[in-house]
């Protein structure tokens, strides 16, 4: 969650829908917006402050971007269900996980101190305006805000027509997003003691179960029909693509283009995030590489981990790590990794017994979602 | 949430059980302790940073009161099911309460930059002081905390066997708990613009409907009968004793003894906290007195509100307020309102079909809840 790794502007590359009907994300986006405005009528109804509190809730939520989260759990269920099955009673279920990723992204800004989100205010940025009510009032409310997206998520899960397993699957989901963002505040604040597998065990609970594997099963779940194949094709295309989607996202944070991407160059090195590829290219690095990376010297030679937020990088001086980053291979190899988990993941779904439109879908979504052009 | 009222040392004057049973606490305990237990072994095995995050929430948990939300739902509970129906089956969900409980301490913590809980340190300096992580860091992983909390608390309640009802009341809970809490940070960033009526309103929302009358039609709910006068009977007592609880608090927040209360003395006038005490002590002081308690002069005239946060409050100037306020009648004000809101919350269980050694221990529960020595 705490790189934008899962929606927003970094991935306008993506087209909107690819095989995902436009009805779909149409239907989505209408169920979230009647279910808020009841929401927001009943908070207005006791304080009109709340009602505001309520209404800022649902411009964050609508303004949303591809409803990823939402369009892997239909493609999850569909593969399953077929496309005879009715959407009206499983929609409330694949809006919930939109109103759950407010609740992450929320406290995610939050967190990160982030200023924008989609080009726009971010709550705790919204709230610190208005009425000049300062930073902790700010932090205050978006962290409300992000409750309350959590607990709505909650009640509009409960209205879809869920067997068993649906919550269960939902429940692994919220917790594994939760523990995937400790790791990736701790990564942030100790990037000394981080290595290459720990950045890929932060890309693996954090954005791969949270984004894709399990949104995948909770669409399963959602059909109410047991398919112990399918589940485990489901996590290992999910857990392969989702890896590949972050490592695009660490190439993207470091030589994406701020005009597509939406995020200042290079600003990853700026945070000193210790993404895979900075602690694959600390790991490649020849010595004098890795003084250029590193100049502060906080590396542990043994591994090639360490460094500390640079903060105060120029631009140039974020230009010329970006190319000794370059220099050391790591992007190369990250490229390699993600065709390997692309690959793996497109093979997972080859044998299991899947509905073929779900399949193709699938495949495509695999494909857009890791090799964006910016 | 963002005041003590809720629990902890202010309320050593409440014996912990009252009429409740000790092995209700007991199995409440036991009932998390097994939970947390089943928790921190899961993400134990995803990586040991994980298993120590988790054990910092359970510690938390685990260090909690008087489980007083879990008490008033037993009550609530056993009024209509009676002392024959089985504990087992409903016990998660009064535990779950408790875990719910955590996320708003956590979180609300984090909002008011509390450095101690129940004489502990609170959960963003335990990790702020974690291998000198700081302050973001421990406030990024509180904010985690409190979510992996709500979600747990969720997780708990699935396992208690509940009736349809349960989970609308619990959700009613949750959203009218985030939203008082709003209120209360709105009223400490703009207490010029507060009021007796304000106070009142969040003390309802915050307090009365949080701690008491929601977890009532909660137990309600769990017992799986109809009762709407029952359902009535508890919303009154709810909100009367609720505003009553919220009340006393006020009064010990000024008045309170530091070595009972396990707060600084006059802790409320040293945040600019605009309770309903301060706000109807504006509204009765004669000018003197109003230029006394606020020398900013930041008070509106017309009603008597007004006033700013005074963060640098000496010891003699806190006392000499507590003294002002006493002077202008508005503590003889509040305990008249308290008495006639016990006797309300008495009054409306005194109808009310209720079994009777819950009508009893409800009772008794309003006495001690709302007339603490201290």
């Amino acid at each position: 969650m705490a790189n934008d790794t899962l929606q927003g502007n970094r991935h306008r590359g993506i087209p909107r829908h690819g095989a995902t009907p436009h009805s779909l994300i149409d239907a989505i986006q209408g169920t979230l917006a009647d279910f808020l405005a009841a929401q927001i009528a009943s908070l207005d109804a006791i304080d009109p402050e709340l009602g505001g509190f309520a209404r800022t809730a649902r411009d964050l939520v609508l303004a949303g971007g591809k409803r990823l989260r939402p369009v892997f759990a239909y493609w999850g269920w569909r593969g399953v269900a077929g496309d005879a099955a009715p959407l009206e009673p499983v929609l409330p279920a694949f809006a919930a996980l939109e109103l759950m990723h407010t609740f992450a992204l929320v406290h995610d800004d939050v967190m990160d101190e982030s200023d924008t989100r989609r080009g726009r205010p971010t709550a705790h940025r919204i709230f610190a305006s208005r009425n000049g009510h300062g930073e902790r009032f700010g932090t205050s409310a978006a962290i409300l805000i992000g409750d309350l997206c959590l607990v709505w998520a909650d009640q509009l899960l409960a209205r879809a027509q869920a067997p068993q397993g649906v919550r269960t699957c939902y429940d692994r989901m919220r917790v594994e997003a939760i523990a995937g963002q400790y790791l990736d505040v701790l990564g942030e604040a100790e990037p000394g003691t981080w290595s290459v597998e720990r950045a890929l065990l932060v890309a693996r609970h954090k954005t791969a179960s949270y984004t894709i594997q399990r949104p995948l099963q909770f669409g399963l779940a959602l059909s109410g029909l047991a398919h112990p194949e399918i589940d485990l094709a489901y996590g290992r295309y999910g857990l392969a693509v989702g890896e590949a989607f972050q490592l695009r996202d660490d190439l993207l944070g470091v030589f994406g283009d701020p005009a597509v991407t939406g995020k200042p160059a290079g600003d990853d090195l700026r945070t000193g995030k210790p993404t895979a590829l900075l602690m694959l290219a600390r790991r490649l690095a020849s010595p004098a590489q890795r003084e250029a990376l590193d100049p502060a010297g906080a590396v542990n030679p043994a591994d090639g981990s360490g460094g500390s937020p640079s903060p105060d990088l120029s631009p140039a001086d974020i230009a010329r790590r970006a190319q000794v980053i370059a220099e050391t291979g790591a992007p190369a190899r990250l490229e390699a990794m993600i065709q390997e988990r692309v690959a793996d993941g497109v093979a997972a779904l080859a044998g299991a017994p899947l509905h073929e439109d779900a399949r193709a879908a699938l495949i495509e979504l695999a494909v857009r979602a890791t090799h964006r052009p910016a």
